[in-house]
């Protein structure tokens, strides 16, 4: 992690300096404290990032053009700059420090664009695919606290890509598929049929996956399962599972990845029995197991 | 400018370390070796910069928000990014890093957004006013190069706001005023009639605006006239002179104000006779030197 400033003269380093220190002082009057805080932190980082690389003009007028084309592609429907955050790992590095390892719970990852309220309902063992295509595989484990009591009654929201890679709210019919609720029963337990996971492509035909592009860096996420689990008096959870042995688990488009959230995924050959006697038409499936440990709510 | 970095324990650490290295390392194939440097440092100073502020989620969604609004106000004729770039001191940065101050050469400040081509040629002593509002002010000077040599035939390009504060630009109705470019004579000297300067706001009815307003800053920029000059060989201008006596030289709210840029502009009581004879119809009017020095064409 060298960095490579090029060496500057002290009369050309105290222009500089100046600088800094003025526009500094310019957010001295701030009324709210943190505002303050973040401003001139953001000053600090943003110069420190200027000085260092010597900017050019021209790359200065590139990023205006770049921050340009990522504003006027944004829309309710797609946010390029939330795709911008999770490309540059800020995203993942804002759930991270908001959510430190707390010794035995379940790590959080990204939220990702494609979590929308209104999923319907499952019952305990139901299908969350509705009919979106895809390999089946059988979801299980329990939700507990830090010291192993389990927690019933905790709400589930799972959501993830069918096998052509696409969310339900990417196809423009409006229906929902492959995203649902359910809830733990009275031991903390639950189970569900979802999808094999399988990887997909981040948007990347705007300003975002020209980036990605130019930077030699593939749009692909590696395979993942969403979950949310929340429960009273607990830290909500915002996470996925990974596919253990996923090729793409080392270069995830968006840093989501943690070793830790990293699942076997037992490949069930076709003929297999169901484990809720489901009739599987003679498919393949799969099955996985992921126990959730939900911190303590913030104090 | 201490920073307030708090405790973080070891193991937080190491998970957020961990991910700037991955993050640095998915830039390490980008084929433009100065693309890589680029995306290397901004990785490094954002992530630094969330990790020290420990920028909270809605903190994060908000600045996705602020954007959001910034690209979406940004049209042909109303750039907010560069004003964000402006106020926060990153285009004076920019300047500064590409024009390391140069013994003997003037210095030089932000362009601005209201320069444009295709400005009406004036002769000698012309009148750049061409009717915009405000008192006559008299510009003389000289162009030369850091070993004193007199540059003919150099072109000035100048422009300022009228005594309303508003670039001819910002009419509505197309028409170009306070606003020409001259040739220097053959002793490189230049005299033209402008306007005495008057402070102005930038545009800040916008998400920019939004932020100066909680930040308790002004939008006003000190009182100036621009000026580009240029001659093959040397290197180009582009700068401002500042009213020495402007109240606002302390606040300037795109941090463009340089000590030697300040000039005494003087006031002319209503009578004092005009140097080139012109009638002031019993106006007051100032004048002002400037002396430019350009620097030598870099190698
Ligand atoms: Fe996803
Ligand atoms: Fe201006």
């Amino acid at each position: 992690m060298t960095t490579t400033t090029p060496a500057v003269p002290d009369r050309q380093r105290h222009v500089e300096d100046e600088l800094v220190r003025t526009v500094l002082a310019s957010f001295h009057n701030t009324p709210d404290a943190r505002l303050k805080e973040l401003m001139q932190g953001l000053v600090r980082h943003l110069h420190a990032f200027i000085r260092e690389v010597r900017l050019t003009e021209a790359e200065w007028q590139q990023a205006i053009d770049f921050l340009t084309a990522t504003g006027h592609i944004t829309t309710d429907r797609r946010q390029e700059f939330v795709l911008l955050s999770d490309v540059l790992g800020a995203s993942m590095q804002t759930i991270n420090v908001n959510h430190e390892a707390t010794a035995g719970a379940t790590e959080a990852t990204v939220v990702g664009p494609f979590f929308v309220e209104g999923s319907p309902e499952i019952a305990p063992g139901g299908d969350m695919a509705a009919g979106a295509p895809g390999e089946p595989c059988w979801v299980e484990g329990t939700v507990t606290d830090t010291d192993g009591n389990p927690v019933p009654g905790a709400r589930l929201e799972v959501w993830e890509a069918d096998e052509d890679g696409l969310y339900d709210v990417q196809h423009d019919d409006g229906h929902l598929a492959a995203r649902a609720h359910l809830y733990t029963d009275d031991q903390g337990a639950y189970a569900f049929w979802g999808l094999t996971p399988t990887p997909y492509p981040i948007p990347h035909d705007g300003p975002v996956g020209t980036l990605l592009d130019k930077t030699a860096r593939s749009p692909l996420r590696a395979s993942h399962l969403h979950f949310m689990a929340a429960s009273p008096g607990l830290r909500t959870l915002v996470t996925h599972i990974f596919v253990e042995g996923d090729s793409l688990l080392g270069s995830d488009a968006v840093f989501g990845v943690k070793e830790s959230l990293v699942k076997r995924f037992e490949r069930q050959p076709a003929g297999t029995p169901a484990p809720d006697g489901r009739d599987l038409s003679g498919r393949s499936w799969s099955r996985v197991r992921f126990d959730i440990v939900l911190a303590p709510q913030r104090t």
